[in-house]
């Protein structure tokens, strides 16, 4: 298969540094639409995967999955799209589209496995897929989303991961006008969770472990924090929410949570993968019909549907922009929580 | 208030047996209804109450909530059953019928706490209230059940906890023709969670730990018994069902069961009050948007929708007949799981 040599940022091993190297990527087939990339998000996945966290990253690991860009070329059968246009790539560049979950436009759960837009096992060249810290990428149709002219592409690029993952449970969980939200952790994932709760009509509001963050909270659209430490705040909060969006990616007491559901109320986690501890007790989920599940990222339909919701509401995420060049530096300031609330690479400075 | 002596059968402390008792019963109020109880069935929560096992328990104890009878009083106000009527009551006879659960039909969820037909709070003659276990029972209306005339009564009785228990999130998770369900664990509520999917349409699989089930699983009308501790068998049914109904009421690891759920599917859990040990584990929640639920019996309306449906589809439950006297026997041999799979007492045995 032909390929063409792009410029890309990633790391060969754990413990490296990023740095600049070349990939490939293939020439377009029929279905396939060419993406200049303007803008990248930055977000944990990248850091961990780099770092092989999780185990089992293929290096070299270029990261990156919240892409927005120009496209530049377009594959004969390709009909969403044309050379120009603005185009997004999120988390999903295949699946197999033909398993119970891709019929029903669940690729995020496909069975037969989803492929990652970096670290995936790449189906057409072998080896495995290259994320968006790149100039180029070149992504089945089906998977490319288009991008409302109105937003602002760099701060765009952050609903590709951490709008949609927020996004998804919102709708599954059939979040409108009047419902009660409540997000807990205010990170990447938690100002979009704030920002399209609020946009879907909801009341929002914010657990959160220290006082400091009530304004920027208020700021992005909640209508209150709770400090969760504060035992007088959760009793006066206790059985108010439909929905809570646990977005914490380290392991902490759910219990809490749970006693500040409505009955029929559901706790989602999207960010902490591990064994919960302390233990769940059931006695309240029992005695409230309450649930504990999971989420992950979301399907495509529902990733356009989110991104035309955002145009609509001029929803966008709260951005530091940086260069390609200061993404070590950037990692080191993210594991501090130290940005608000995403990075995202200016691609620009990758091609210079 | 005036009221009238009925014989009973209960205990006065956690370790003495159950024996025969006078207790008193309201006269009808204008919604009463007076029930003579022909049947009362005998539920793990009769004796778990009976000996405090969940603290909290009130002497003396008259345990009994799957209560059959036959009217013999009404109030001056009450619409819905006249003397001589088939009735039926179970494990609610009071909720405050004005908090947003009981207004939605509830009652099992009421906010200000339900009455339980024993051991709850009496608002009538003060003190606690008194259950099935007796010659007769006094209850307003609303919370009184109509039986069908064609279901055998003495096995109509376990309806009103083990079947509604099963019931309720059997219809609130949506099976129908054509949904996966499976069953944890083969007592009073697992016989009557195979029987119930089974009516509404469902494929009905039985998770049990030993073989020696198969036959009467089969027979109750499940489709295929599943050992839980054969390896190849669980991993056969990986991704399987929609909905589980997990009965077993020790502490037990509900991670191979999240296992074997399908994308979006609930593993609820009916049976067990503790923490889940060993820890539930988060990733198999977030990548097939599963849930981990609770369910508690069911609302008063659910209750009826069940009897009903029970009496079209001719569904009750398995049991053996017993002698008020034999109470105590009967409890040992609930410990031991040797009933199939409801015992109910026959109470002419104490009026005699």
């Amino acid at each position: 298969m032909e390929t063409i040599h792009v410029k890309a940022f990633g790391t060969t091993a754990p413990e490296a540094n990023l740095e600049q190297m070349n990939i490939h990527r293939r020439t377009v087939t029929p279905k396939d639409v060419e993406i200049d990339i303007l803008y990248c998000g930055v977000c944990h996945s990248d850091l961990h995967t780099a770092r092989n966290d999780w185990g089992g990253s293929k290096y070299p690991v270029v990261p990156g999955h919240e892409i927005v860009g120009k496209v530049t070329r377009v594959g004969s059968e390709v009909t969403k799209f044309k050379v120009g246009d603005l185009a997004a790539v999120g988390c999903i560049v295949d699946s197999c589209q033909t398993c119970s979950s891709c019929q029903q436009d669940l690729e995020q759960y496909c069975l037969n496995g989803f492929t990652g837009t970096y670290n995936g096992k790449d189906k057409h060249l072998g080896g495995h897929t290259f994320g968006g810290y790149s100039e180029k990428v070149v992504v089945d149709e089906h998977f490319v989303l288009s991008v409302p002219e109105n937003l602002d592409l760099a701060a765009a690029a952050p609903l590709l991961c951490a709008g949609i993952t927020t996004w998804s449970p919102l709708r599954h969980w059939n979040v409108k006008e009047g419902s009660k939200v409540a997000v807990v952790g205010l990170g990447g994932l938690g100002h979009m969770a704030i920002k399209l709760a609020k946009g879907l009509g909801a009341s929002v509001s914010l657990f959160s472990r220290t006082p400091g963050k009530t304004e920027d909270a208020k700021a992005l659209g909640a209508d209150e924090v709770i400090i969760s430490t504060d035992e007088a705040q959760m009793n006066a909060v206790k059985g108010k929410f439909d929905l809570i969006i646990d977005t914490v990616p380290y392991v902490h007491d759910v219990n809490p949570y749970v006693a500040t559901l409505n009955i029929n109320g559901t706790v989602v986690l999207v960010g902490y993968l591990g064994p919960l501890e302390p233990m769940l007790h059931t006695v309240p989920l029992i005695l409230g019909r309450k649930s504990v599940a999971g989420s992950v990222i979301g399907g495509i339909a529902e990733t356009q549907e989110m991104l035309d919701f955002c145009g609509k509401h001029n929803i966008v995420s709260d951005i530091e922009i940086i260069k390609m060049q200061d993404i070590n530096h950037a990692y080191e300031r993210m594991l501090k929580s130290d940005v608000k609330y995403r990075f995202v690479i200016d691609m620009q400075s990758l091609k210079n």
